[in-house]
């Protein structure tokens, strides 16, 4: 037994109604697809039908590129919207850091483990730290040093070096700068970010500090999509560490980092094998 | 909003090919089912294909006996075999008890709250301790006392009042007493057990003692169908609590007590929910 | 091996300095005492020293009476304050509720199993939905109605059951009633409460419906020490249970209602063996 | 406030009996010592005293030297064993790994971060594929193949390795070659190993494949002291990861990377922390 070779990704969303499910599996089965997963939600409040199906190219009457142009009428038909990914094409990850390391290296140590699919393309950085991890990867490392008079001109330097490496997704592993919404606007639901927080409790700076001096119980971190309002973007992913009176400041720190390397990877990883939908402020992941 | 109050699960499996998905929801489609959740698995190694759709029967243009008829010819062509569960059908539970109280309270708790579905119908066991609680609840209590020589005859009893008050499901609530083949084969992965230990490890008698002699740092506790070898029938839920060397065996106890409520009570909802599928000896559970 | 019978436990606190640890364990090894369980903590930051020690009485040359009196003056040389609780006594609960049972009940079977040290004297509502079950633990069930116009009355007479009982914990076991400064201030840092959020998010009412809305991946529920800010007492445990966009509202109730028992449960346990001692807005748990 | 420069840690155990804190606190005292940490724990059925102290040096009328010599009488007296460790030895540790990396390089950047108090003094491995990462690090890297013929000849190597470099601790990071009793006798509680399966479940090789086959919903790691008996030596640490029908044996293999990860860090940093102690096969951890 082998996994099939080539295979591609449906995402699709719209309002639910009856056969949303027959039509769309009955279309590709018509044309030779075998369905491999295929998970579905329905919002009953909201009445919306969100579906994931990973299937085989291998046996198709059709190329990829008729596939997409064969779904485009059938999804207005049904008034859905979709995404077709062929996971033949590697996503292009571009990485944006400051000084801290462990986020960054954790990734990269993912990535060629294939643990995560797509190709680190680019680590951009206000700071030239952590450079040596980046060539040591033997990924482009791009430093961009930003002021607050200079802010404006580092993003549009930002922009140009995500377009230039044609980037899919912007990963924030513990990037201290805050995007403005041009950044955040030209990649709508393509950044994603790791807050060393239980969001949403300890929300913005230093949440350690916060958490300390509440003295809470658990301590935890979250991935979430960008959104031009500070730490509200639709929540990925979420992990606690249970911490005591004993656990000093640095403590804590230690324990996040572990928690911030758990919880961005899995949400890259869900990300980039197209498991998750967005809707509203939330997010569907088909795990 | 609300739920739509008649649905089905219908629970099919089969060897895996193409088309299976678009066949079976074109055909609830066809019959105007409108399809509410569904979930697949496919086993790539034992090539095999797993499915469980819930539906609406409101809108449908067939009554639910038909529906289960016309879907026998289906399924043949299609290779697999199916259950086909009305949620009108209330299924009806025997809870099987001996002096503990934990467990047997917790499911007539969870059952009376509406979080399980499903009616405990009898509460049987070999002691009179619990009786109580059963009278409480208003649920019939049969005594069945229990010797080994009376062992045989005590099961023929036991087969009886299941008989007698149409069971569908058994559920040893720490009933501490082993069933033999004669009753598991009655109710082939109809009964469900938990043990106080993570199988496979400390399989057996005495599993916390076992744990604490190993000074293990995790305790747990395991549901799964009961089979005829002892502790090896297929896992439904697992879930595990921190203990140090401050842990006596009563708190091993304590704790785990917490675990076994929650991790029977979980399995018991998840099969009256028809939510598991069994296989060789393991269990696809589509939560 | 057998338990020793009659153990005490000493919470002190106050000022670091060199010495503390020798000079109090010595004056009980002078007078005979075995210490049993020792626990210590520094708070640098604040150069606070806390201590808990659970040691035996059988073997002492003081009475427990005359232990307290020549404990004041040590105390008072080493600069610290301290409780002393002979296991002996038993100490008196109150737990009050609204309609919600599982907490109740739950906090009844924990006692008659002995998990709680103490005794659940009295339980009062504000509803009389609860009443049977009080009734069938034999524990005596005050109703006292209220509204907006009638809770000054209310609370003074709620007072008044406290005092009858010569309780030293009440519980808020899902009381849906917002207590004044009047009864916080009459039993400070000995009202413990439920909340269903994991604090300090999701604070005040509807937690559960906060956490959908904000579409976290991880609910919790805190127990804390009621202040007179809602919701800002020092928190003493806390629990979460993993969520996903498949949990309904319902979903998120029942698993919330696992997530209450055990934290409310484990907050009075650890209350009631005095393992707990406060500072700032923070708990020491010596567990 | 800063942290106090020099601590010592003593590590004691003995047969239970009054005045053992009383005594040591007092000794402490008399020469000065400030106690910042002070643990303790009573094994009731064995009866046995297990402490662990940390306290300053930095104003103590004695040098650690005369403090060694002067606490063995005292010791003696009480009957009790200790190790008495200045925090200004920096223990040396060996890592042994074969050809996965996860654990050795999570184990380096812990190193060098400071999670991990100690110096990581030498990699040694029966193959070549992680020189690079020692390198990396500037740690010393030692190539030690072996057959079934040399195994006798590379243990010797393998001693005379960890001789030289003067190793307190050696750390198997997945190691795929089990120790001779020669080895494990000269490093007696100081062999610490990570083991992909929760034990004593999945003792032995390949334990992903057997908790796959088994149909387990939750997986662990454990990491422990080796002993001369496999995978039975005092377990450290254990931790678990939730799984389901859905993951493939390389799901299982990605889960697990993160256990060993943190369960084998944990157990290093305790260990370095001295707060290990080792009795019967069982461990306690003061942390």
């Amino acid at each position: 037994m082998s996994t099939p070779t080539r295979t591609a990704v449906l995402l699709a969303r719209g309002p639910d109604r009856k056969g949303l499910v027959a039509r769309i599996a009955g279309f590709l089965y018509s044309h030779g697809a075998n369905i491999l997963h295929a998970d579905q939600h329905i919002d009953m409040l909201a009445g919306m039908f969100f579906q994931r199906i990973e299937f085989t190219l291998d046996d198709m009457d059709l190329p990829p590129g008729q596939l997409q142009e064969q779904l485009v009428p059938l999804m207005r038909d049904l008034g859905m919207t979709f995404q077709l990914y062929g996971t033949d094409d590697v996503p292009r990850v571009a990485v944006l850091v400051s000084k801290l390391e462990h986020c960054l290296i954790d990734l990269l140590l993912r990535s060629r483990a294939g643990e995560i699919r797509g190709q680190i393309a680019v680590v951009v950085s206000n700071h030239e730290t952590l450079r040596p991890w980046a060539e040591l990867f033997q990924v482009p490392f791009v430093y961009l040093p930003v002021t607050p008079e200079t802010r404006a001109e580092q993003e549009r330097k930002l922009l140009d070096v995500l377009a230039d490496h044609e980037i899919d997704l912007v990963v924030l592993a513990r990037y201290m700068q805050i995007l403005t919404p041009r950044v955040v606007q030209a990649y709508p639901l393509r950044i994603i970010n790791i807050h060393h927080g239980l969001l949403p409790a300890f929300r913005g700076a230093r949440p350690y500090h916060q958490a300390m001096e509440r003295g809470v119980k658990l301590i935890g971190a979250t991935s979430h999509f960008v959104t031009e309002e500070l730490d509200e973007g639709p929540i990925i992913e979420q992990e606690v560490a249970r911490v005591s009176h004993r656990d000093t400041l640095s403590d804590l720190q230690r324990k996040g980092r572990d928690l911030e390397r758990l919880v961005l990877a899995r949400a890259v990883r869900l990300y980039l094998e197209r498991r998750i939908l967005c809707y509203g402020n939330k997010t569907v992941v088909f795990d």
